[in-house]
């Protein structure tokens, strides 16, 4: 395997959307999405591995052995977050490009193995343009519905459907079967920079949810009404986003996260006092009872903020996201690879989503993180190492090699995996 | 004169862009101001009266008797705010109409006044869509440059130019010449309604100055950075709005007011910390010392607030407008036409801008307020009784009447002014 190669198409894919703070913009569906994804299908079509597209615009690079038998995928995600990094799924995506055609030679000397294996893109983890994230992956799983995401609309009140048909990446085609899941991804954190390990191994996922929180005052001119006589749902909104900051001081360091990242007002005119303010607040942590504590504190302080500015507040949950535990065989199985290519390993939790987290709730699947400098991750000094992104690789090629040979899947390998 | 006559046609433009909440919405250059431009355009027209565009869309009916003699202006505007109440502005555009229509009937049978009259509907008194604020007449008077206001686009990119060449209102006629301007307006405020009196005065209008403020932090992933690494600008930009609220505190109840208005997040994404908020906030006195300390107390306190958050906070003084004084004999006027009417009448101060105080600037004004229930403005249940918009169409009658004649023009009535 030419780990050469690899590196010139990974900085090669950072060339499609680039920003001019060595960063990508690269949202869901759009022309620059659309450039990746045509990158993707030359790549593929030049090893002769036949693409397909599906209804919610996820691609399949197809290297099929034995036909008619299961896949076991891996891949990640090329749409970014806007003024992103340039790490973020893209690794992953060229990664396993480079992982399915080292696998296709070592096959074409020996004997088929017991599944076939594809390279995916998934359409929309980010969920930027067009919330929820994990778009794509959520549909592959069941998780998600794929009519109503291909209603889902963005600020322009666009639809999913129609960005994706304006990019020509709307397909019909069957979805292969999967059987099994494996993804390489940078950390998003800096557990493994600290601790200076170069693998993690995702044993489980962070409870996620999210809050729809929508502050309701009464619009009046801002030249012209006594400030006693105001109800102004920004300054009631104000105060919404340091509730939701301030809560996650009741618990230990790093025991979770809060934050708001959506905001919108309504006017929205310099002279007019705010009629309402729509946002989204987002709450996670590794242990639940932590994320349901924080809810019941904020909506006590808001249902008082209310009252006390005389507001309208409402809260609606949503998006949902328990923890999930990745299979033991898997995180095993990731050790034993790193293990055999000297690299340092841990286990390690993911606050963020990924595709990964999706799949593993139909099929058994392995997370792999590589560290990322500082932690930074969604905007463009997120950063790691050339010889972190070469590991990264390996041990999804090792992995891969185990996955279709039936390592997790076939009652033999299950038992060393438990054992 | 037709006391019914002007609250059908007063209540018929209230129509136009009508919302649900019995307010209206007619933002500057949308079809529903075209709506209102051609409504204004035909009415004048079934009297006969030339109808003159401008390059900034100002809409001017000709009452013209002296050939090439100069013109008293009276009238406000027909744009609104998102949202807002059926009287800002429309109230004195229809009130001029028929104070028009009646002088008219009352020259027919005598010799023809000293000046000419002409009723005016400025483009884009309220700067929702377009700011800044009091576009049309400050073009007219000179404040700003035409091109300039052409050139600024809304939130979605269209340039005043092309927004009233969409609705055909950009014109290309020669402004007429003026001499003297009057506007009767709702007061938004609750003055007149504690005093229980009738009309307002105008002698001053308050100082106003914004300040455009940045917050600059730093883009992260909301579900995979600890709290302690993250530059949130928009938990800092909260703490700005509470700033600008607070610092109205310093100071004696109603001596200033202060908001933030417009508050715009990037990227605005749910599971992103935000790289950057950029707001508008609006510091109003009949003092300028006092605007000036609080500006100085805001600037210490964003400096800290950067510090503390370790944020960039830049902060750029826009839009100043200074007190202007409305010339003594106008005010006098007002006063001796609402005697004759026996109309209670005082003197205030205007918290809010109005086109009367851009032709101040160039033209001696007179501008009156009839009251507005509980003071509100810029909202859907903005209301004056019906009654006090005939008073007010009265006395704008009462003192066009003058006006023409040269109240405030020539010599005699100028003494009789300062007397």
């Amino acid at each position: 395997m030419s780990a050469e190669a690899f590196l010139t198409d990974f900085h090669e894919v950072a060339t499609i959307g680039a920003t001019s703070g060595n960063g990508v913009e690269r949202q869901a569906a759009t022309p620059e999405d659309g450039r990746t994804r045509t990158w993707f299908a030359e790549w593929a079509a030049r090893q002769g591995w036949p693409v397909r597209v599906d209804g919610i615009g996820n691609m399949f690079a197809l290297l099929e052995w034995t036909p008619g038998a299961p896949f076991v995928l891996i891949g990640s995600h090329l749409d970014s977050q806007p003024l992103a990094g340039r790490f973020d799924g893209a690794f992953g995506v060229v990664a396993a490009l480079h992982a399915a055609r080292t696998i296709s030679e070592q096959i074409a000397a020996s004997d088929p193995p017991t599944h076939n294996l594809a390279v995916v893109n998934w359409f929309n983890e980010e969920g930027a343009r067009f919330p929820p994230s994990l778009m794509g992956s959520s549909v592959y799983a069941g998780l998600m519905d794929q009519e109503e995401m291909l209603a889902v609309q963005d600020l322009d009140g666009v639809s999913v459907r129609d960005a994706l048909d304006g990019i020509g990446f709307r397909g019909t085609d069957e979805r292969p079967e999967a059987v099994g899941y494996a993804e390489v991804h940078i950390e998003q954190g800096r557990r493994l920079e600290r601790e200076s390990l170069t693998l993690g191994a995702v044993d489980s996922s962070w409870y996620t949810q999210k809050l729809d929180i929508e502050v309701l005052g009464e619009q009046s001119h801002t030249g012209a009404t006594a400030m006693a006589d105001r109800h102004d749902a920004l300054l009631g909104a104000a105060r919404v986003v340091q509730l939701v900051h301030e809560v996650t001081q009741d618990f230990e360091e790093e025991a979770m996260v809060s934050s708001v990242g959506r905001f919108n007002v309504e006017p929205n005119s310099p002279i007019v006092v705010a009629r309402r303010v729509h946002l989204v607040a987002d709450l996670r942590s590794g242990d639940p009872d932590i994320v349901a504590s924080a809810r019941t504190t904020l909506i006590r302080q808001l249902s008082t903020l209310a009252e006390e500015q005389d507001l309208r507040i409402t809260v609606r949950d949503f998006d949902i996201r328990p923890i999930q535990r990745f299979p033991e065989n898997g995180v095993e199985l990731a050790e034993k690879v790193a293990a055999t290519l000297g690299l340092g390993i841990r286990r390690i939790q993911t606050m963020a989503g990924h595709d990964s987290v999706a799949m593993n709730s139909i099929v058994p699947s392995v997370m792999l993180f590589v560290p990322s400098v500082d932690g930074v991750s969604h905007c463009e000094r997120e950063f790691t190492r050339d010889e972190d992104l070469v590991s990264g690789l390996h041990a999804l090629t090792g992995i891969a090699t185990e996955l279709i040979d039936g390592a997790l899947t076939t009652s033999t390998a299950a038992k060393v995996g438990e054992g």
